[in-house]
């Protein structure tokens, strides 16, 4: 029950050289503390810590950060119905979100879309974090217009737990960022958890992300901000 | 008019550095002598050689081939609806197609599905043409089931003007490589024109791809292998 600042998480891996840490933590700082993510909550796992099953090999870090999709979660348990419509690429502009450039559909595609935009190299997260203008990966999400007022305040809950993330929650019946949503729904717009790590790969740290894949329980992760630098 | 041996057809761009269009040429004749691409036909433009208000920079070679979106231009002009489904990942063993083990569709991305497959990495067209085994770039498209033998009819006589590329064509209302089509449709399996393309970048050529890029009249294109190595 994340409402109580307790209860599993949905969370992203990367895996990265550990000689990149130090570098990759500042990033990751950089673009948490710009606000371009779901939350600053990490866990860190150092080579031979095993993790659901998998173990990270000799000379690897693996960083797990939040997914979006846990602020779905936190609205089904809240007994709003959200779907997922598609993952997409936003453009900042002067530091506002402007419109979705491009949307690759959730029910269309068996990879994520947002691995595909973060591999086809598309984003420009840190641009976005430092000069104001750039793109940044995000999903469009949709629920009943009638659960709008339920959902603002269970999404302003989970701000206090550290878990933000909505870019914009819109109207009913109107576009969000220029994406329209079906009748009698309400479209949001979710940065994606991800955007730290496609930041990584934007400037030349080798990565592999894997969004989605797994649980954690959210007291285990700590604020990027408290980890140190490795000697 | 294709069925006539003349008329424009669809291509598709790479542009390749000058100094590995060798490597290039003998990589894509193998590509196509082994069928894993919708035609043998292509265009060479050398640097600064105009195409559709583009120029070709120095130092570079641009290779046109045929997209398979011309076979739905044919179909299109023998008056049968076609409709493109889903770009996607075919497993190939022992030379034969199993099934699609990815899909995106087209009516929810708006990025070409197959450039997507390309930029991700996941296809093996080389070490399908040389092994057997492997995975290479394919459409899935849908016709009404009465236009089906009328289809095969027009399929049959693009072949003749080195238009190939059909994978399997269905049964009405039968799954094709396991992707199920909607009522009183056959489904089309067609391979990318790209697998040709594609094929360079798994060999570490660096290559720019551009799929559906422009028309061409097919008078102007030749057999990939009446080209001869640059000296």
């Amino acid at each position: 029950d994340v409402r109580q600042g307790k209860g599993n998480v949905i969370v992203n891996h990367a895996m990265i050289s550990k000689r990149h840490y130090n570098a990759a933590l500042k990033i990751i700082r950089k673009v948490a503390s710009a606000g371009y993510t779901v939350s600053p909550l990490v866990r860190v796992f150092e080579e031979g810590e095993g993790f659901e099953g998998r173990r990270v090999p000799k000379g690897k870090v693996m960083i797990a950060t939040l997914c979006s999709i846990t602020l779905d979660a936190i609205l089904h348990h809240a007994g709003i119905p959200i779907s997922p419509m598609f993952g997409g690429m936003v453009q900042v502009l002067e530091r506002k979100p402007l419109r979705f450039t491009d949307l690759i559909s959730y029910s269309g595609s068996t990879l994520d879309p947002l691995e595909i935009f973060s591999a086809k190299g598309l984003s420009s997260v840190l641009k976005a974090v430092e000069t104001g203008n750039g793109y940044v990966l995000a999903n469009f999400r949709e629920i009943p217009m009638d659960a709008m007022v339920k959902a603002k305040e269970e999404l302003k809950k989970a701000e206090k737990f550290s878990i933000n993330g909505v870019l914009r929650i819109g109207e009913p019946n109107t576009p969000v960022l220029g994406v329209p949503v079906r009748i009698n729904h309400v479209g949001i717009a979710v940065l994606g958890g991800t955007n730290m790590l496609t930041a990584l790969s934007e400037v030349g740290i080798p990565v592999e992300i894997k969004a989605i894949e797994g649980f954690m329980d959210i007291k285990e992760m700590v604020d990027i901000n408290e980890l140190s630098l490795k000697s």
